[in-house]
């Protein structure tokens, strides 16, 4: 059964290729891929707009922010709602369409969003991690943002401040520890291609 | 030359089984083994007797309480020689010892001792982090020690603890990162043997 159904929660910091190995392992396991996708069926099932989902995704800060603007005198009724309306709340959308995509037939991965600790009572997940060099990390931010080095390092700095801290609020657990994952490796050492094939192996082998 | 030898650093988790593997791959890569071996190494180097290096080994605290028992007015030599005397001189003793036993001819498989920093330099090392769940974790320890769960959790804590903080002092870097390492592996998964097969797949196909 488990052989026939795996679930593949890939985490990654920023630059990393993660996502290009949770790409590959997608294909290699005839699964479905999750990424920004999972904002668009968060987003139909709440009923929001999908920009919301955008602003809000994997970090932490922007909902809160914004409804700090209308301050509750003035505006009540957003006050009143903003428990179901806050940050919690589309993180509960997000996690409810995780759980309904994990539940259809098949074999699936998911692309951060605490998907690893939102399924994390399923028996078939396998939680990966991808890391890389700093320098790794930096000539593939250069490329995807035409900026400078400098600039990239920044990029990826704050971005994985924001992770970090999304991940560690949600889940009680520790973004980018040994720990919190069964397999973590530096794409860098490998490359893409030959990585995910390894971590490919890892999730066949298991018993 | 790369494929001829390799050095590969083993940082662990309390009880995850780290030194087996460490120990299997030693086999398999028909390579030298230190785990322990690296303290009497130091010690026969520095003159001072193996048992400074055990009280020392992999924690910080022991050498400098046992000098603060000596006023400096009592015993001003033994102040005078503390800079040399000192938890660093017993550190560089190890590291010279590491390095050392890195440069022979042939692979080795270091355990612990911040060997992955000491030889951060060389091209031929692979940093390895070895973890598992809680539960295989206090499986081990208590078997080893012959003591209650609730025991062998205390022990895991506070031997994490000191691990960390001795890793995170010499290096600079996070004991326990992924990041830090090329590969982190979740023991309880595949277990022990099939783990160390899986480990040294990663050791060969790097380029």
């Amino acid at each position: 059964m488990k052989r026939d159904k795996v679930i593949i929660n890939v985490g990654r910091q920023l630059g990393a290729g993660g996502r290009a190995v949770a790409k590959l392992l997608a294909e290699m396991f005839n699964a479905r891929f999750y990424d920004k996708e999972l904002l668009a069926l968060a987003a139909k099932e709440s009923g929001f707009a999908p920009e919301f989902f955008e602003k809000n995704d994997e970090h932490k800060g922007f909902f809160r922010s914004m409804l700090n603007l209308h301050s509750p005198n003035v505006f009540p009724a957003l006050s009143e709602g903003a428990s179901f309306f806050s940050q919690e709340g589309l993180f509960k959308f997000q996690s409810d369409a995780i759980c309904r995509a994990a539940d259809e037939p098949g074999s699936c991965v998911f692309v951060g969003r605490c998907a690893d600790y939102v399924l994390r009572d399923r028996q078939d997940c396998v939680n990966i991690f991808v890391t890389a060099t700093m320098d790794f990390r930096i000539d593939h931010v250069c490329e995807r943002h035409q900026c400078s080095r400098d600039e990239a390092r920044r990029i990826i700095e704050k971005g994985e401040a924001e992770r970090a801290s999304y991940y560690n609020y949600y889940t009680g657990k520790k973004w980018g520890a040994a720990e919190t994952y069964h397999l973590s490796i530096d794409a860098s050492l490998l490359g893409i291609e030959q990585t995910a094939r390894f971590v490919a192996d890892f999730i066949r082998y298991r018993p």
